[in-house]
């Protein structure tokens, strides 16, 4: 990186190296609570872990380095404000939709939506509306909710209050005519709430898919720290329009985040807004690179590189997913890999998903060289079933029961087979991605427990599904 | 540290030793799209600033070095479970008060407590029943709930459904009567919640004031990262009861926080939790340490240390809270140090707070030399006023309109003096400490409104307060 602006970054280094002496948290006091030998790791980086002192303004009531930063990263994303986030997109997801819908509220929600949206949904007491999105047979996973579909739920739901949907979705797939969609919305004064958690980069180059704080979305939430150079958990919320209450976006971010926000984080954040701008002017060299990734995978025996054959479908060129070409599970695929010490983002039943550097020199590491010989000699189980199939959802539905009326229920655990046709009453996520396949206070379908059977099959990791490993499912009582 | 127990650390430590080349988030790539030479803080630690990757486990379905990590933080408390928090003490206030109040249930809230436990209200649509503290005299600020309070409370309230107290306060001070109050509220079976941030290393040494996870408090939240060499936003939940729906507290976590949690934060935990037990065989360099450190301040002209005359108060020694003999303001003492490289962990109109170092070996860095010919030297204007005037509030108050009824109000500026009598829309929070001085809902008295003009005359920093610069707040119209 060139000459860069980071007010923020800045202004901890200036801080180090006044040698301060630390009366204030955190308890480290600048790192030297920890031994340099024993933690070398820690002590250095940890000088920058440093708290809301003289100069280091306030995140919460932002009028010098942060608020600065903040205003970079806006021009940037050509929003009207960005906020800096320290709990993930998670809290940005959350306090968007606290912000935009009220206890009761219709709302459009993209069914293959990440946890933190439906959590949020909850915190807001909202009535769901989850829009089936589209299923991509290339890549065998639920890909964009298209407009005609969007247009079908207001004609249903003429009182619907906000659209939230997911963009790109985790294997990077965005939907071209996201704009149409968001115009349609627009004409019926209705905002359009983007999780873009994904989608950080996208601005950087101009054959990426298009952002959608570029095609006019009100708030776009983005994870800085999945794309770009910004620590875990950094990301940012963009308001760009008139028709949300930043007010009320802002009270919520000071509602549900830390009182206490890491400064190593947002200092991240500041580095990683510099970063794209810099990317912005080194678009070749960027695109050369990520194409020199995609040619080592090409030369690898026994794997496809998957693509979508989706007229409306355009794929992330940081996201690349491969898929064996004798039957081996994703689970088995990814495997192989990390034998070579190559670590994916994540693997499915078919496919393994890897995250490129969104980087402008290539590296060859030499780790590549290995994944060949591994792959012929790896017995694994073939794959116990062929094509993923689609877990069948009506294109519109609902829950079966509000949120508030869940609270008063009790609940019990039954069998996988019994749990058919009864209300859940827990979300089960296989994670990664983080998408339930079953979400709380839906009807249980018997498409979804066989969805469910063959993941457990294949050792896909879960989060809620307290006792799923003895088979049980907890699901509401009837009264 | 001598040899030492850190199985989530030593996994990451483990991780980078194996040369790992990464596919995954964040997009740093482990630290590589960081130019060593321009950015050494960061380079290094982000090795360790690692994902849900083969091994590493997964905080919200933790079965390996979390969950053993978070094991080995509860057997050290003596608590029944510890769930590591990365959002801050904040998460945890709000999971614990979520998880314990449902819409329209009574709760007694100690009147100082931290904005997160007003959020938390706020998110549950509790009805708070404010308990006023005492105020120290010594201190000059709020201090602790009597077990009286809470007593003639429960007459008036007999339905309350949970206690929610802080303890020790901002400045260290804590209840020697707290095991009473607890036993007490034990015996109408109503729990008990402690916001104990500022406490997490109460249980190293027998000469500090008792935890509240010592003395039967049902949750106790703790800033690992304010007291103990954790990282910021590093904090622990402990469960220490049946009273309360485990549950549900762990769902409401899983919820508010980021589904990316860092884990060099968590890492930092672990390490922080080691630190701690290390500490309890070196009880007696930790308080020959701290002494040292109380005569370095005793040996500074024109400065007083403040203690309390209560004979209930137990002041945490690792708090040393001083003021000015020659009437100088808090916040100008405090720029005195800054001066001198010096930074005090807050400032209010009287006094200057220092957080010592927990730690068994005295760093004399010389930086105290300097302080007292600034302050022979320093011209300030002496405090416009004496001693901080207590703000009279009811023993037991309620606001004045529900958190449901606020949504639906609209609000409108108006000056301070108007202000009176009026119901608050916005809460007021001076900076640190991040105590609301002014409640949303809540009717504005005069004594309120003197209080804010003095901090405001102080130039004190603000959360809240909108238009506050402007001299004017936000109300509840009338309907």
């Amino acid at each position: 990186m060139g000459k860069i602006r980071t007010p923020l970054y800045n202004a901890l280094i200036q801080h180090c190296q006044l040698n301060p002496l630390s009366f204030h948290v955190p308890g480290h006091k600048n790192g030297i609570l920890y031994d340099s030998n024993q933690f070398p790791h820690f002590r250095q980086t940890l000088q920058l872990d440093l708290t809301e002192i003289a100069n280091l303004d306030d995140l919460y009531a932002p009028e010098g380095i942060i608020k600065e930063a903040q205003q970079l990263a806006a021009e940037l994303y050509g929003v009207s404000s960005t906020y800096f986030l320290v709990n993930g997109s998670t809290v940005g997801n959350l306090a968007m939709i606290l912000a935009n819908c009220q206890k009761g509220d219709v709302v459009f929600v993209q069914r293959n939506s990440h946890k933190s949206v439906m959590h949020g949904l909850e915190l807001a007491g909202a009535k769901p509306v989850f829009l089936s999105p589209k299923f991509d047979e290339g890549f065998q996973v639920p890909s964009y909710v298209p407009v005609e579909t969007v247009k079908k739920a207001f004609q249903k739901y003429p009182q619907v209050k906000a659209i939230i949907l997911t963009s790109p979705t985790y294997y990077g797939l965005t939907y071209t005519k996201l704009n149409e969609l968001i115009q349609f919305a627009h004409s019926r004064r209705v905002p359009v709430l983007v999780d873009e958690a994904h989608g950080a980069h996208l601005i950087a180059s101009s054959s990426f898919p298009k952002s959608a704080v570029s095609v006019g979305a009100d708030v776009v939430v983005q994870s800085a720290h999945k794309t770009l150079p910004a620590m875990t958990m950094g990301a940012f919320l963009h308001v760009n329009s008139k028709l949300v209450n930043e007010e009320k976006i802002s009270h919520y971010i000071h509602m549900l985040q830390t009182s206490s926000p890491s400064y190593l984080i947002m200092a991240s954040l500041d580095l990683a807004r510099a970063y794209v701008e810099d990317m912005l002017t080194k678009e070749e060299e960027l695109n050369q690179t990520l194409h020199k990734y995609v040619e080592i995978f090409q030369q690898l025996d026994y794997i496809d590189i998957v693509s979508s054959k989706d007229p409306f479908v355009a794929v992330d060129p940081l996201k690349l997913t491969i898929r064996s070409q004798n039957a081996m599970s994703g689970y088995d695929l990814m495997k192989v890999f990390e034998k070579a010490r190559i670590y994916p983002e994540l693997a499915d039943p078919l496919n393994v998903l890897f995250v490129l550097p969104f980087a402008k020199e290539f590296q060859d590491t030499g780790h590549f060289s290995k994944v060949n010989d591994i792959l012929k000699n790896t017995q694994t189980s073939k794959m116990e079933w062929g094509l993923q199939k689609e877990v069948q959802i009506d294109e519109i539905s609902q829950l079966s029961i509000s949120y508030e009326a869940m609270e008063n229920c009790t609940k019990t655990f039954v069998s996988l087979e019994e749990a058919i046709g009864e209300i859940s009453a827990e979300m089960i996520i296989p994670y990664p991605p983080g998408i339930p396949l079953l979400m709380r206070g839906e009807k249980i379908t018997k498409n979804q427990i066989e969805a469910l059977k063959r993941l457990m099959k294949l050792r896909a990791n879960f989060q809620g599904g307290k006792k799923l490993a003895e088979g049980l499912i907890s699901i509401f009582k009837k009264r």
